[in-house]
């Protein structure tokens, strides 16, 4: 990862992010992504049944979940999650404010927010940082609207990927912030992915959701679901491909390059997880049907035993047999096959001879695959996890006081 | 906790625990429990669809659950889970060898094993040790039981409820480990009960049944949920009660009672969980239906933000909300009440002020309740568990290497 340019490489995308007071360590908070012209805009956003005003505000604007828009305004360090009437209004302000001083007469801009939960966003401060950013918009200020909605991440995650269509360059940049994802009062995976394709809003957003469901929705860092979660995509048309049909092959190559981009994010959200020191792949094989293999895979990503062990590099195949066991997929050990990076560790019902210390030294690598091969049927899923260290009681144990 | 007399208070029942060098602190690692004569049995077991090898000895002698039996004989330190054919040919060898060397001609025994999985029982040692704990047989060593079946528990946990049935006294005594409930690897809770009231099997079974839902399977300390799990209730019949009909008045004082026991257990695991430093009670009421209760009330009890922060004495509702939004019961913020140690900290969709300091000072006490009143029915339920903390991550980041 590094600060190289992302989100604005793609034609026709400004960005800027700028420190106005919101987090108290003085660092960046406050980020403006924006397109020249108006343009295609599809998103997704959290299951949770409790939802900022962020959310309630741009599934309001856009009850489809896509339309036309201008850009995004984010804000880290306060979530206006839980903050009533009042949360909703400062959303919508943010909003008109980001529209007003880009002076885009119609543009609208969508918003998000992380940071604590039920805490008022302090809004003259939001004011003057909204202003200052989108004076600074710029093809070059990416790095700085990365940096500037990270909470309790380690380290900025973008995702480039290139591809033609209608032998023309198309570009797919995305940037995202995690951490304590699934982690509300980090509040929390917050997703800007921005392209020069031209691609209408129904099917931008049908391409979104078709990406998510084993990227962004496979991660797991600690079973707890952002009431904040968005991605949104941003299409603006500039590469001069013919606009995209759904189901054409264009389309489809389209979607092959938002997957990529989406699948990186999500892989660099789950390794840079709260307090984590390992990437953790979990793939289940053999499943009975896609929703056992995603339930079984799941079950052993959000076991804290299994999380535990990995961080302790202790080859303990038993907590990731009871993970499946206690799953909603139909597991039977007879038929159950474990590998531990690359080891087996068990097969029909019992635990297979290894070299403990050489696999216990495979464990301390910085990504760690479990494989478990149902042996009921051919659906698979992939989830991704990180170990469960002490660093994440620490980051947890003592946020809002 | 003390280690006065429990489970051999009512009559006719004897105890005894030894070390027979399973555990390789020495520390005492095998239990028998037996009545003086075969008595009434009834039984609950795991869910999860991985079973250790005594469950399966268990399901197999006793299909229905319920049945005649002389007592049960438990080790510690491994498990016998994921051992094949021969686990299970250990597990039956470790009743026979507790009915013989009682010289009980027909006197079945029950078999439950807590520690490691996937390792075979040290057989050898487990034959000594059954034979010098059925010589130690008494009215007296029930505190040795209770220790013998101990792994990361810090404290022994019994409990005693006396009623009268037919004007006889009658005890209900039990005891229970847990600590990495549920979690598999120190596999996990084992309760035995004991009651000197005369009830038939069935009963029994219909009884304990009763009792475990609000009870024991109210109890998370980390989600995951053992292979070895079970719960066994013994009635001797000595207190001279005429035998319990189900329905009867004297049926519902007598479950009474053993859910005042069960109760009182389950409580004592939740305290004891592993690395924890206080109880949680997560309390729901006004849910839409019973099964809302229980599913908002577990989201909250297993939310590892909720249980950090409550570790951190940290009074983030938001975290609360959040693991409501997310369950699969019918939540809206706007019907939503949060009461936090009494201290009503949010309503109606948004927080409530109140003094952070104070309030952060009672979550430092050993109990901790949270009290979330949903607004969307009559419903109940109330789970148990405690805070997580970075000892949790100590005791289970290397257990098996």
């Amino acid at each position: 990862m590094s600060h190289a340019r992302h989100i604005t490489l793609p034609k026709g995308f400004l960005a800027a992010g700028v420190a106005c007071g919101i987090k108290p360590s003085g660092k960046k908070d406050l980020a403006v992504i924006a397109a020249e012209a108006d343009c295609s805009v599809a998103f997704v956003t959290t299951s949770n049944q409790i939802t900022g005003a962020p959310i309630q505000y741009v599934r309001r604007t856009w009850p489809g979940g896509c339309g036309k828009a201008r850009g995004i305004v984010i804000n880290a360090g306060v979530s206006n999650v839980c903050t009533g009437a009042a949360g909703l209004r400062d959303a919508t302000t943010m909003a008109k404010l980001a529209a007003r001083n880009l002076g885009a007469a119609g543009g609208k801009f969508l918003v998000a927010s992380t940071g604590v939960i039920g805490r008022p966003l302090p809004m003259a401060k939001i004011r003057r940082g909204i202003a200052a950013a989108c004076r600074a918009l710029s093809a070059r200020h990416d790095a700085d609207a990365l940096e500037a909605i990270m909470t309790t991440d380690t380290r900025p995650k973008s995702a480039v990927v290139m591809t033609t269509l209608d032998r023309k360059r198309v570009t797919v940049a995305g940037m995202v912030k995690g951490a304590g994802m699934i982690a509300p009062s980090l509040a929390t995976m917050i997703g800007v992915i921005t392209t020069d394709a031209a691609v209408p809003p129904a099917t931008l957003h049908r391409a979104i959701k078709a990406c998510v469901h084993d990227t962004f929705n496979a991660v797991t860092v600690d079973s707890d679901q952002s009431t904040s979660d968005i991605v949104a995509v941003f299409a603006s048309g500039r590469a001069g491909n013919a606009p995209l049909r759904a189901g054409s092959r264009a389309y489809a190559k389209f979607t092959a390059a938002l997957h990529e981009v989406c699948a990186e994010l999500a892989r660099a959200v789950a390794a840079d997880g709260e307090g984590a020191t390992r990437l953790i792949e979990v793939v289940v094989t053999g499943a009975k049907t896609p929703r056992d293999a995603e339930a079984a895979a799941k079950s052993v990503a959000n076991s804290p035993l299994v999380k535990t062990a990995v961080h302790g590099a202790d080859p303990n195949w038993g907590r990731i047999a009871m993970a499946l066991g206690k799953s909603t997929a139909k597991i039977s050990a007879e038929t159950l096959t474990i590998h531990i990076a690359g080891q087996k560790v068990f097969t029909r019902g019992k635990g297979c001879p290894f070299n403990e210390k050489s696999l216990s030294r495979r464990l301390r690598e910085p990504t760690v695959t479990i494989h478990c091969s149902l042996g009921a049927g051919k659906a698979a899923f992939t989830a991704l996890t990180c170990d469960l260290s002490k660093d994440y009681i620490t980051i947890n144990a003592d946020y809002t006081t």
